[in-house]
């Protein structure tokens, strides 16, 4: 299960009734944050789900509206009583950015460790492997995949058969194997088949390419940037590298995504609504963000 | 006139009913900013006032609720067409935040000069001498001072009668002499006696101290920090070297000031009004500010 939240939803500057565009995942109890524009930590108050779990925050590109809120966001870890480290990623330049926020926040009483990613990379945390992929902006901007699998089904009734004791299925079922009165038993004897994890692509600040049709091949849930509603607006989203609400649509068919939830919208957009037909009409499945949903994914059959 | 704003009013992290704790003044059309933690570009486009006349930014001091919204006041200036130099002001130490956080505002359409401020120093900017003078904080920490000077009147009748000629009366009007038919007058034969100007104080993050009361000497407003309104946080306002709302009133009361102006409540100071009488008892003209409050001052008989 993967809880998805949009803790602000808007572009370039917040507004009054519209904080910077962000994604917070809840998996199994620890959180991943994405992008933190000035008034992040305010949009997660306001969620009121908690914060402290969060163990990565990971920024799309470096510019002011996706990292200025990151200091915010670490004082107010500490002062939520954190100890265990807090990763940050993000493109090349991170380091130096993050230094420059740190200014700020000089003693934490957590570390705060800055992973520079580049693109294709992959890294583990919280229980899930998060991807990323170039987008093609004004300057160096990644894309993100996280991706959480699923365990094979374990067969009680065959692991007796087999008589193997229970106080070793815990360690078949993660894929180790077990000895036991002289015999060794693999974990694909009491395994069922793989089954479908879950999948959440996060793309913003950016034009719909190739590559990111493919990272985000077959995902549950794509969070992707529909800067402008209005397809009159097509032009602008050219010239300044940004989607329409119709290309995030066509990206997330192309992906073959099972839905699409939109954010990241220009100030001068005020109601998406307005426009969500335009993206509906390419990709039926689209949902449009607003500042506090949520949503929770979960895997199939469940 | 000065117009007197608090685009927020809170103190340590914006919450989402209550931004981080900052003062706007506009002096006949111009602006400047004291403090900008996270957030307050949003509480200032609440004000609907208008930003882009912002000359000067001033810093108390170099915790992140009081500077970490600096990128995106720059910005924001930026997109609003701002092309006149903005000042930043601060205590020692300003230059390198500065250099930090502009690090997300590499380019920008104007000159951002830092300037650092020792204890005592006063500069003049949008039409006013801006004095500073030492806080007691647990970092280096600057209150300020606002002087707008008022002119004295002009005696027309009595310049008529000298036969100064109308096209002079201006230059007379701003101190300097003028010589007419031979004749050189200065300017105190034509006005009138001096008279009262307009002062503002600014005083966050600190003990109250002798050294604010003389900076606040005589002002019409005194802006101070009141962290904690209840007395029973007495002890927490000496160890976090903050005041409580009765010992800003004793500030207010020893310099001598018109009215006080309360601000920079704690996160759990949710209710400030229900200490409005500790502070009233010690001064009556106390003012409990909220996001959003506006007040102008204007010359005695105006």
């Amino acid at each position: 299960m993967i809880d998805v939240a949009l803790p602000g939803t808007g572009g370039m500057m917040p507004l009054p009734d519209r904080g910077l565009s962000c994604l917070l995942l809840r998996i199994e109890g620890r959180m991943l944050l994405f992008d933190c524009g000035e008034g992040t930590q305010i949009g997660l108050k306001r969620l009121g789900t908690g914060f402290k779990p969060i163990d990565g925050i990971f920024l799309s590109h470096l510019h002011a509206d996706h990292v200025s809120g990151l200091v915010g966001i670490l004082l107010m870890l500490a002062n939520s009583g954190r100890e265990d480290p807090v990763r940050i990623f993000g493109p090349p330049g991170t380091s130096a950015v993050v230094a420059g926020q740190r200014l700020l926040a000089r003693h934490l009483p957590y570390e705060a460790p800055v992973t520079e990613l580049w693109p294709g990379e992959s890294i583990d945390i919280a229980g899930v492997a998060v991807t990323c992929a170039q987008a093609q902006h004004s300057t160096y901007c990644l894309a993100y995949r996280v991706d959480l699998d699923r365990r094979p089904r374990f067969d009680a009734d065959r692991a007796r058969a087999l008589g193997i004791p229970v106080h070793t299925w815990r360690t078949l079922q993660q894929g180790e194997s077990v000895e036991h009165a002289g015999r060794v038993f693999q974990p694909d004897e009491v395994l069922g088949p793989p089954r479908r994890g879950l999948a959440v692509a996060y793309v913003t600040d950016t034009r719909p390419t190739d590559e990111l049709a493919r990272l985000a091949r077959g995902v549950d849930l794509l969070v992707a940037e529909g800067t402008f509603g209005d397809p009159a607006d097509q032009e602008r989203a050219l010239q300044t590298l940004h989607m329409t609400f119709a290309e995030a649509a066509g990206l997330a068919g192309r992906a073959g995504a099972r839905q699409l939830l939109l954010t990241h919208f220009s100030p001068s957009l005020t109601d998406p609504l307005l426009y969500a037909q335009s993206a509906r009409d390419v990709f039926p499945e689209t949902i449009l963000g607003y500042d506090g949903l949520t949503l929770t994914l979960r895997f199939d059959d469940e």
